[in-house]
């Protein structure tokens, strides 16, 4: 198996090589920008991964799993201007430092080039390689679409919640293994042991996500805990207490939601209830038992243990328990 | 040959024929809404002609045509909304029935669609395909951004307004037609000069459009006359008028450029100095001269004349002549 910081490296040289034109520089420019503020590169180190995990050539899997990093940076400009998010790692989104225009066509033109990219498959695979990518760029936008969708509408069930995050985060996790397992010529089987084994991951994180942002370290985290329940998000959290709560709990729960002016005691009270209510523990099992699903998917596919080993630690490293 | 109606026919059941998912509504539904708007469907029309001229298998070139109808509407969808379009075919624009955001998001899966549809080319021709529609489809986005750049430049050369215009319009005319010969088998030189047979049509019939909006006879038209003045566009004819003005004759024009209050002055003022300049013949040397070199490279193609006729035929009745 090829060490994960020999992946990494492949990948952050494959970014630093990728060329662009100069001109017109309202299009290249915020390309080359966005794709400059870094990122744990996650996803282009999986598609080396699942192409590694089949002892297939990395080398030949590169230009895909930069499509994919293209790709996911093309959906982060879209949705940044979708969002009206201000910042993007720290930095101004590109609509902000440019325009909403720009930022649309820049998005337009790197999803070209993640295309072009993905293009540059081998023969062998390369058909294959794209009906993964396009269908999971279609799910992306469902995804998107429903979070969008969700904010304006009273009722959110926890089926509904899951399928968003799925497809607005973790097919792309999935898609990602499944197009290096596909360039090593694995089967079809195989190929979606490792795409379930990377959506159910996908999803698992996501509500850890969702569980940290009530309940972790604000600075292991990083970012201010409590910050969903200020905005009434509707995470997992959220949904799971308003399924659950009753009679006084949920008036005082929905009395909370309506409430803008007292931030700091909105998250006292809002966490105290979800408390109450066991929340935390319902996420975290439902978080665990997704977490063990995708790990189920590694195990049914046929190569040695050694092999799987590496996707294994990072499944491990992603989940990291705070209690 | 198969005949125009016949493949025209081929192109509206093709697209009758067109299956999104039904959710999420707020994705698809802006997509089957833009593409039931209608229009000439020239480009997918085209495709199939190019493959035609190689008596290749239109059906086989299908998909494709369907691909690049699916990835004109997606651009059209997201320059509305740069362009801040009210109306397309006297109906409202996806982000005014919508919103921008829906817009965006749903152009975004129209392009994905796209590539879906053009990746269904029959194995021998799907990286080719692919080759021109994404090296196309990057030089459409490139056409927009010039265009955008144009608006707050003050000074633009002719030779940079033709090279806009032939990103913006053209390339896909040759883009489409290029596709449709690659599906037939057509080897590259005989695929590039029906590409650039395409590609110097589309720049005169832009030209032509810049013409008529000054000079054509506002019925036939259908649209007013002395819109491209009044909105100060930078249009073949004004960049002419520019470079050649000097003078009264130039401090008068720009002045005119300047004057926003009297419409109808405006146009009657700037079409006299059009006149004094022999702004008209110049552009309709440059479109007659770009007609002849699409011709010719019709000419260098080596099949029947029969074969190429119903091209002549289209490109004839794209270029009407008013006078």
């Amino acid at each position: 198996m090829i060490p994960l910081p020999r992946l990494q490296e492949l990948v952050l040289d494959g970014i630093q090589q990728l060329s662009f034109p100069n001109e017109p520089a309202a299009l290249y420019d915020p390309l080359r920008y966005i794709l400059s503020l870094g990122g744990k590169r996650m996803r282009p180190v999986l598609t080396l991964m699942g192409c590694d995990v089949f002892a297939g050539d990395v080398k030949a899997a590169l230009p895909a799993a930069l499509g994919v990093e293209v790709f996911h940076n093309f959906t982060l400009m879209h949705d940044d201007i979708m969002d009206n998010a201000p910042l993007r790692r720290s930095k101004p989104t590109v609509h902000t430092k440019w325009n909403s225009n720009i930022a649309i066509l820049s998005g337009d033109a790197m999803f070209v080039e993640s295309c072009r990219l993905v293009m540059q498959s081998p023969d062998a695979a390369v058909r294959q390689v794209m009906e993964v990518f396009t269908k999971t760029a279609l799910e992306v936008c469902e995804g998107q679409q429903y979070d969008m969708d969700f904010e304006s509408m009273s009722e959110v069930s926890i089926d509904q919640y899951i399928d968003m995050i799925r497809l607005k985060t973790a097919v792309l996790l999935g898609g990602s293994l499944k197009m290096g397992a596909i360039i090593a010529g694995a089967n079809e089987s195989d190929a979606n042991h490792l795409y379930d084994f990377g959506v159910n991951l996908g999803v698992a994180f996501q509500l850890q996500d969702d569980i940290l942002d009530v309940f972790g370290d604000a600075d292991k985290f990083g970012k201010q805990v409590g910050g969903d329940i200020l905005s009434n998000k509707k995470t997992f959290l959220l949904l799971t207490a308003l399924n659950t709560a009753q009679g006084t709990t949920k008036d005082s729960l929905l009395q909370w939601i309506n409430t803008t002016d007292q931030p700091q005691q909105k998250v006292i009270a809002v966490t105290e209830i979800y408390n109450s209510l066991n929340v935390r523990e319902v996420a975290e099992g439902k978080m665990n038992e997704l977490y063990d699903i995708a790990l189920s998917h590694l195990d049914s596919i046929p190569v040695d243990d050694a092999n799987k080993q590496p996707l294994k630690d990072l499944a491990a490293s992603l989940m990291v328990r705070q209690n």
